[in-house]
């Protein structure tokens, strides 16, 4: 174990997606419209062709194409009207040469017919006679039976995020259930003897828990159904309590804080204590963040981040939110980030990951990434931010007026 | 009234939002979790200073600055260890001249202290002494009491669509319940006689609904509280009374269908018997969207969207949702959109406002937009979406190669 080594952040990332592989949730079955946001736990196909049968896309008259072969304003075509589809109704015979139908926009195409024309390129005579005064091209018009959707086809991957317009696509092919993965259960811990609940007035050195509100709204914005186990002192019986509880009844547990050397001690024995294979990351060449603890406890993935909140927020966003991903069967999907036009210099040691929180405005059709100062820790300095940017190890800084990646952490991002 | 007259969506816009001046829903206490994703009603201002005492940012020794003066490796400050601050805990004693106490990060500073030496730069030749092989700045190493949040500050304003940060920094500050507004409540209404709900089998010139479920699921994930009214048939009487029991019950009514004129007329005349004003739009110079109908029934916006399902999504997402964050009070914001260089030239008409459904791609470090093909109004195209581009009516079309802004319609944005 590399106890007190910094481990580059991109090693750290592959060392927690090696320590994941095959691990996944569960699956349950979920009413279409609670199926919004969730991760198809499936390929879903299309039971039937969409549309169902080949219909009109404009108001206008089903023919025969061929009927309208040279038809022009000067030597219009005639045809004679049979008929009227009603919307949602069924063609009651077959179109014959010479015929034409009404039909509406959506309406169904009667057998024979293989085009419409618009109302606006007929002459009606009388209610009995079609004048059509353009040729009409096979398919003209039409959306053929299928065309949309073919029956067989995968309309949602698995592990897809489920959006409004995939919603709108089950709803199209009759899939009232949706197979999605399950919430990963997450346990969120606060740990240090200088913590209280928010619902108390801090009296000497304490301060408030932010941490586990903090990691626990990032967490279920990831998709995970949360439970914020509280507040646990710096006493190892009293650690190792919560934390076998935690990994019985999670897929995850995230525990804060611990920034003091035996709180951070206490997170690793425990881990240690609870099986193997035990901690695999102990402080991560990340700033802010770099007193990580992760480990494995058979299964269940166990995090100690800083507790620091910036910190906690940083490392919750680039090594845990990953692990909600994969423990979500998501299909890989980097995170969008938003070219921007930096306004101040920043440095950053080589060989460190530095994470830098932004202000974005919109300027000259441009984006502009104003970095938030203020002493490394500050809650405020995070509350303020559209997003962050990322100053990869291999780099000494940024010079302003570069242009960098934001990756926007507005919620649900 | 405009009837018939396709209003540009810039107007169309401006129409809507003069219409709803002064309207948004009401008000509710939330407990701190249940905040997130929801608006501040009211600016939130913070009750107490954070932190609340002065704290070491380091493991080390709390000092008084003076006493460091001149101090380095070959000429240590002298001074004596008095004591231990522990975690949470407060300071016994005012440290004198000439003093030093131990403290941890987060430790609260004993009064007289201005500065806190980091351990790496002390010397300890026993318990009771301590060299100090570094001057130590005023206020080095300390976060000053209020320093991050100063009592009386906002620290989350009004309109703010509550992030986890903002979970975070309002934990901090003790607010364990936060005013929001009220979900804006939205009746969804799906109307065309060849509609059926999704469990049924289609036959003849049935299809499913799918309006009802995309559409409740974008007003969902722009933060509605949707109820899906269901099917209405194409008779007047019908249409009257669920619009009349959706507009006593709603903030905002979403109808769509009616894409055959007969059904448009129904929603333009059920529109006006409600109520004043009555019906402010009809058909706007929008593709895919044209057949768009806007009426307010007194306070009551009620929209009908085109039948079509990519029509009504790209309505919905154009002109409903700006409608949502007015009745919600959020903070201006324009939705972020992404850069990126579109594979292929698409004509627009002039004079027209056109969105173009876009598959986004990463390559060689920029985004690519290829918009994918397909007739107008096939659910599948939307299905393969990550994005829409927009092209002004302004414009005649957009050139291979161009870079375009993206519209994200993933979920949640």
């Amino acid at each position: 174990m590399e106890f007190f080594q910094y481990l580059p952040l991109g090693e750290a990332r592959a060392k927690v997606a090696a320590s994941l592989a095959g691990i996944i949730t569960g699956q349950e079955a979920l009413d279409l419209p609670e199926a919004l946001g969730r991760v198809a736990a499936a390929d879903i196909t299309a039971g039937e062709d969409l549309p169902p049968f080949s219909r009109s896309s404009v108001d206008g008259f089903a023919v025969r194409s061929a009927d309208t072969f040279g038809a022009s304003e000067s030597v219009p075509a005639l045809l004679a009207i049979v008929g009227e589809i009603a919307m949602g109704g069924e063609a009651p015979n077959t179109l014959r040469p010479g015929q034409a139908v009404a039909i509406p926009t959506g309406g169904m195409l009667p057998a024979g017919a293989d085009a419409v024309v618009m109302i606006e390129h007929t002459d009606r005579p009388d209610d009995a006679t079609l004048l059509v005064l353009k040729v009409a091209a096979p398919g003209e018009n039409v959306v053929a039976k299928g065309e949309d959707i073919a029956a067989g086809a995968v309309i949602v991957g698995r592990g897809q995020l489920i959006a409004p317009q995939h919603i709108g696509i089950l709803a199209a092919c009759g899939l009232r259930t949706v197979p999605v993965r399950e919430r990963p259960a997450v346990a969120v811990i606060s740990s240090g003897d200088e913590l209280i609940d928010i619902d108390l007035t801090p009296s000497g050195g304490q301060i408030r828990d932010i941490n586990s509100y903090s990691l626990g709204a990032m967490l279920t914005a990831a998709g995970c159904a949360v439970t914020r186990q509280g507040i646990v002192r710096d006493d190892y019986d009293d650690f190792l309590a919560i934390l076998t509880k935690a990994v019985a009844a999670s897929h995850l547990v995230v525990i804060s804080g611990g920034s003091s050397v035996g709180a951070r001690d206490y997170t690793v024995k425990a881990i240690g204590a609870l099986g193997t294979p035990g901690v695999l990351i102990h402080g991560i060449a990340v700033k802010p963040g770099r007193p990580t603890v992760f480990g494995m406890v058979g299964q269940v993935p166990v995090f100690g981040l800083p507790g620091h909140p910036v910190a906690a927020m940083t490392v919750c966003g680039q090594l845990v939110r990953p692990v909600v991903s994969t423990l979500l069967g998501e299909a890989a999907a980097e995170p969008y980030s938003l070219p921007a036009i930096i306004t101040r210099s920043v440095a950053s040691a080589p060989g460190r990951d530095d994470f830098i929180n932004v202000r974005l405005a919109r300027r000259d059709g441009r984006y502009i990434a104003e970095p938030i100062l203020g002493k490394s820790g500050l809650i405020s300095t995070i509350a303020q931010a559209d997003g962050v940017v990322h100053i990869p190890a291999d780099k000494s800084g940024l010079y302003s007026g570069d242009t960098v990646e934001v990756l926007l952490i507005k919620f649900a991002q």
